[in-house]
């Protein structure tokens, strides 16, 4: 069983009561609601690896409460801040709580701050421009000019391995930490499937080009609001042509030499991605067979 | 090798010349350049299944030319009409065209027709509310007053056969043609895997509680802009339970009912989905035993 970052959350996102303004209305005057604690972006995470709530009470009367999901009965939001968005770069301190949270509190986390970063940046309706309002509950907002309904925005990225004779290819960018390389990756277009965008997007960035794609695991990446999607390919050759506006190197590795990087032996050949990051399910998945 | 609907395009996408706009105007001039023939969003279809395609001089002055790719050098557009927004309705002859167009042609134009949809209703910025203008070759929008980029939406959506003791679920919504039974699906939401949104829209729709989610492939659909991520998933047990909203009946078929439904046979419990929707390719894939 495969278990990437982000996933296993465990509220019920309660879609009917998206659908019923009164019965949200009750949910966000119920004394039992509980309000994620946020600092900016970044969550308090307890010791056991818990996100912090907050009483529903401490909310600013002028936040307005998105409806995370339901639990036991009981309703849990986050406070969106209009006005005040997220940053864009991930602080050392939200990178600390990412690496301490459980995998289910994560996968609450990613849904709250996708939400968050939507409402931030869609704020007109892009149809006619005119300033939308929120409604489904948090999970949509409209225009009542145009009378379009806009809803929050979900985009599939593909990420993965091109593998050939026992050696898979990770590249880096630029700007990563010095050492690391991960799974390559890019936005899936219109027009494509997840097999033909992993296709494009190797070739693309290393010049290697692949057949036969094959489907590993997902999960949502919330910076800001990412469907990854982990495939392997097999690769008919190693030559290797980067897109230096893409990549800054890319390296064939083995699997002994990945199973170092995973396990961050001194003599690996490189540093791996974080282990909430799909990629390193990706990397642990073929190491063991995928 | 399974190949859904809306697959197997052949164009470059040519993304370096999304990033060059001196290149992509030489190529808005190459006499050999082609433009979709189009009446508005219903291609025009040759006997051989082809798409048709006129020379870009055909192009009128006030359309936007978005370019779908390159083929051995000439340059594919598509012209966008700027406030002649597409038909939401398939009408009758885009129906007969979808079932006329090989593979590859229909590839090519599920792009175009999902890039000019989102053109029609993304004008505007959702950032500010301002008007955009295209670049990136027809691949973009910008913001001339907050600078914000936008790129074309693609929707991930799940679509997913239940089964349950060598029965599948599927369901039919009250619009559909008389008979017509399909697999469950529904959109992705940001904070959840690929596996965890086949779970959560089975039980919303159906009541049934399933688990072990295997992927079984992708395919993009242009009404406007989806990526159809098909999947099966195995029942707990088989009861019921319809969410009126969504689904007008669900029933549990077997492999000889699906198979002849596929058929198209007369005692056949259901009619099937059109063969270019990946249903229809699910249905196939999980009766030859995916």
């Amino acid at each position: 069983m495969i278990a990437p970052g982000f996933t296993g959350g465990t509220l019920d996102r309660a879609d009917p009561v998206r659908h019923d303004p009164q019965a949200f209305a009750a949910l966000r005057t119920d004394g039992r609601g509980r309000l994620l604690k946020l600092t900016l972006d970044t969550p308090e995470v307890n010791d056991d690896g818990r996100l912090g709530w907050a009483p529903i009470s401490a909310a600013p009367a002028k936040a307005e409460l998105l409806l995370l999901g339901l639990e036991a009965g009981v309703p849990y939001f986050v406070a969106w801040h209009p006005g005040e968005p997220l940053p864009m770069a991930r602080s050392p301190a939200l990178v600390a709580a990412l690496d301490t949270m459980q995998p289910g509190e994560a996968a609450t986390y990613a849904a709250a701050r996708s939400l968050l970063a939507w409402h931030d940046r869609h704020g007109y309706c892009a149809n006619c421009g005119t300033p939308t309002t929120i409604f489904r509950a948090g999970w949509g907002r409209s225009c009542s000019k145009c009378g379009a309904e806009h809803f929050p925005r979900v985009d599939p990225v593909v990420i993965m391995l091109a593998e050939h004779r026992g050696r898979v290819l990770v590249g880096r960018q630029a700007s990563w930490p010095a050492g690391r390389y991960s799974a390559l990756a890019g936005f899936l277009e219109p027009g494509e499937s997840i097999e033909e965008a992993v296709a494009r997007e190797i070739l693309e960035e290393s010049g290697v080009a692949v057949a036969r794609v094959r489907y590993v695991a997902s999960q949502p990446w919330p910076f800001p609001s990412q469907l990854m999607i982990a495939c392997i390919a097999e690769a008919e050759r190693e030559a290797i042509t980067l897109d230096p506006n893409e990549l800054e190197d890319a390296i064939w590795v083995s699997r002994a030499g990945v199973r170092a990087a995973l396990d961050r032996l001194p003599n690996a050949p490189f540093l791996p991605p974080p282990s909430y990051a799909i990629a390193h399910t990706l990397l642990t998945a073929w190491v063991d067979g995928a």
